[in-house]
């Protein structure tokens, strides 16, 4: 049987700086520059959730897009859209407030979920700038 | 020899609906919501076609883009532009016209033409809007 | 003070055809072309509204940009999106689907209500694909 | 002589928030939802200025680029690119942080040295979301 | 009667140079920077011609879209693309290779024939990157 | 620990043809069509470089994105900027100037770099057009 992937795109916009608080300012400016200003910047985030599955043969589907996009609103969009990411967000906690790390983060609020569905995750893509994305294959 | 991927991006605009015929209507319009409705709707569909290859030493190039283009064309894009999916497409009767499916017809219509030209086909994306894509690599 | 012109984006999935009823079915293949297929086709429209007004001193804003979607999604997106241009669209009935008439026909829908909330409707414009759109000014 | 009009793309990443201090928190969140949310959010904001003159017969060009660029980023882009717009910003201060507000407060910088070097400052366009801009034309 | 503008879009991949003959190459180097640079440089070019006219009651249209794309195929793209700006193209011929030059020339070539077809030209706007655009509306 | 993909993407506008030297004119021709017009034609060339590594703990970075752009500046976009891959550019002496071979021709000249700084390249894509990209994974 065939298997397909499907991306959904979902969005969020955030603020957040880079920001290690185990280093002095000087340290912090000096390996981060203009990511390190103290009152934050922001960026339109764009989520890409990839799923792997056999299409249904009813549906055609591998999984509802319609509950595919409400796994990643209830589970991730809702703790980061309009949010700090360095200050308001459970799963970032602790953690450097990087492209990586939410990546990383992303998957682990979301696999077991999809998995219930009868889907596998993939991959999570996310990409803060036209320039910059990270993208995180659970490995 | 290094091996390349090169990638083509074709479009096609056509009409579809969600709808499985084994149904009742209520059963159709609970599981595909307005996906479902009656008189179709439509999307500017995109096609990503991938082939890897070596670059041949006098051309520098795995294919020839505008033969892949033909292949595509040809093959599948004449079959689906200004088409209704449900009712007009060959490769996909008997078959859910979901991006899923789209994306499996298709490699079916050009796996073996671009074999025969000394290319693998190594992925086809189907993107139906710009938070939605499909994609099949053969496995 | 200031005028300003603020736009919001909404999208629908629309399916049409362009076929002339007063007219042969030859003439309209030569007209038309593929347009005027039978069974339809479709596109992802993107439109874009954008209103005139000063910003208000408190909000900084020359309206509710939350406001603005909900009129457009309650007059016009509703009775877009997922739907036959052709047979279910109250404000198209007895015009071509053409992106020119849309574009005119949305004007009609929302204008009124804009200018209830303080604002002056300036443009709508539809993009029918990424080659083509219309827009309409309102004279 | 022909009068041709040139746009210059320039983008920041920057926080913000939609607060207004004359009001109760309640009010506020009832106004601008989560685009109150404490801790601030961000985006990508896209900026695109527009110039209108005559192309010089030399250069075929009403400006040099490389100049419009100087001038946008040294008077507008290092103030707001990974700052705060509530608290970062000298020419934002004591107004909303609304996209409206920024395309007003970006022409006040601008325009005098865009006309100091022979051109016309026709617009200044604001992008904050895919789906939401605001442009200002200095009437 | 509604008067409606239509936009559409085409490509071209061109080169050119920004170099001034009547300069030395010192001062060619000076104005232009690596704009001067001796064996070329080129981009996908992306040309979006507006016109402007009331849409006629049996089609919808304001002019038939595949002749408007033919007219700017046969009268600029077919001299343009996969040409060199300053050396091929003869209604550039004597000018400098600038975008606003190529806007203001692309109107020359096409104005009287879209008149012809009962459209009134309002806008040639040519992209040259992502990051810079021109547009003529023929003043 | 995880691994992760980080992508960073560059431009570059660049003017080159398809021609083999060792074929008549009239074969050039034949197999090449208009890319091998005579006087050059452009494009503006995107570069996505993808490295992948394990977030360091203290900056939640693989690698520092800076440096990264820095890399890929000063060891292949300041060589195909503003230049023509055929006659200007060292690594491309030799070979056509095909989207493949500048694929495999950038990943030489990068990969060692990467790999001095902690990361491993894993894949360099380059995009011609809107339709059309190479991909070199190293194999």
């Amino acid at each position: 049987m065939a298997k397909v992937y499907v991306t959904r795109r979902e969005r969020f916009n955030a603020a957040h700086k880079l920001w290690n608080p185990k280093w002095s300012e000087e340290k912090n400016f000096e390996i981060f520059g203009k990511c390190a200003n103290e009152n934050w910047h922001g960026h339109n985030y764009e989520l890409f959730v990839t799923v792997k599955g056999q299409p249904d043969e009813d549906t055609g589907c591998i999984i509802d897009l319609k509950l595919l996009s409400v796994i990643i609103n209830e589970r991730v969009i809702d703790k980061l859209d309009h949010r700090n990411l360095n200050l308001d967000v459970p799963f970032m906690q602790g953690k450097m407030a990087s492209t990586e790390n939410l990546a990383v983060g992303i998957w682990g609020e979301i696999a077991e979920s999809i998995k219930s569905h009868g889907c596998e995750l993939h991959s999570v893509r996310v990409h803060e700038t036209e320039n910059n994305y990270a993208e995180y294959l659970g490995e």
